[in-house]
């Protein structure tokens, strides 16, 4: 590689910078860490490769960067207003759409395919984007007991990890696809089996 | 390709068959899909690249047979005799050992990661090697509730989800790995929070 390199200092251009991390994010769900390289994400951002190497030095450190730049996309149940129970029924169908969206399908596949290869790239999924959900689901499942809508004996890490996991053995796992109504419906149906106290 | 074909009739040398489905498994875990070659898992097994041909038109349709190959590994709880709670005392430090295997793990990673390439990869792995694990849980669960150590009102496929998922998690996304002790500790603080009568 002989292109110059000014490590990750400031953009030099925001409008280029934007434009790449959203074509490699794409381009990972297209095709995944191993077969896309710095030349496709530069093509599809309409900028030259050098532009990429100024700032990135390996796609890996691309595609981390390109992870923690995405967007919190639904409202945290905190910040809906009401009683806890109201709040989940209003998010439910929200929740169901976002699950149902190939891309963020693919996206948490190629995620984890990449762990074996990739541990780092993995993590920075984990610490950007799982931990803090994460986080803001320990509060409100602490709020739902003291609400007095789960049970108060509940094991609350344990059911994040059980919740999380149903949802990704329906995405990543089991064939098919899933319609939003039909997540929906199975995130209910979830949230009753952990003990929330959901109508049918 | 110019490899001779005879397709997948009877084959012609099964210590070459074995010896190539092993390979495949290997390079799977080691490498993945898309950089493993039949040249690859020719050379590992020690046969010409021709006998692979021979009998696997294709790196896909050799993956699909590798993995249906594999063989049971843990007796199912209805083989082990006692009160279902003893048994599953017996076999949890067999479970959290078979967790803990780092080829388990990069398998399930490689699979799901296989995805949204390969789908038909991923489904001959849930026809042929999850859905019947899925099966035997489903009868253990329905004896757990006709023996009363799991509630009554239990959704039992929902709890397999939940299960599995948070298993999954633990083995693919969570970052860091975990011992065979911790896993069965995880196990068993799991199968108390979906509800069975366990002691902590």
């Amino acid at each position: 590689m002989t292109s110059p390199r000014t490590g990750p200092g400031r953009p030099r251009d925001p409008e280029a910078d934007e434009a790449i991390l959203r074509a490699a994010v794409e381009l990972l769900i297209e095709r995944g860490v191993e077969r896309t390289s710095i030349e496709q994400i530069a093509r599809r951002a309409g900028v030259a490769k050098v532009t990429v190497y100024r700032r990135w030095s390996s796609k890996e450190k691309l595609f981390a960067h390109a992870l923690e730049s995405m967007h919190e996309q639904v409202r945290a149940v905190d910040e809906v207003g009401g009683p806890l129970l109201d709040v989940i029924e209003e998010l439910l169908p929200r929740w169901g759409e976002l699950l149902a969206d190939p891309g963020a399908r693919a996206l948490t596949a190629r995620m984890i395919g990449a762990g074996p290869d990739h541990p780092e790239l993995l993590s920075t999924y984990w610490r950007h984007h799982l931990e803090p959900r994460r986080e803001r689901a320990r509060k409100t499942l602490a709020r739902a007991k003291r609400d007095g809508v789960l049970p108060a004996t509940t094991d609350v890490d344990m059911v994040i990890d059980l919740m999380w996991g149903a949802v990704l053995h329906q995405l990543v796992l089991a064939p098919g696809d899933r319609s939003a109504t039909e997540l929906t419906a199975y995130l209910r149906r979830m949230l009753r089996q952990v003990g929330f106290a959901l109508p049918g």
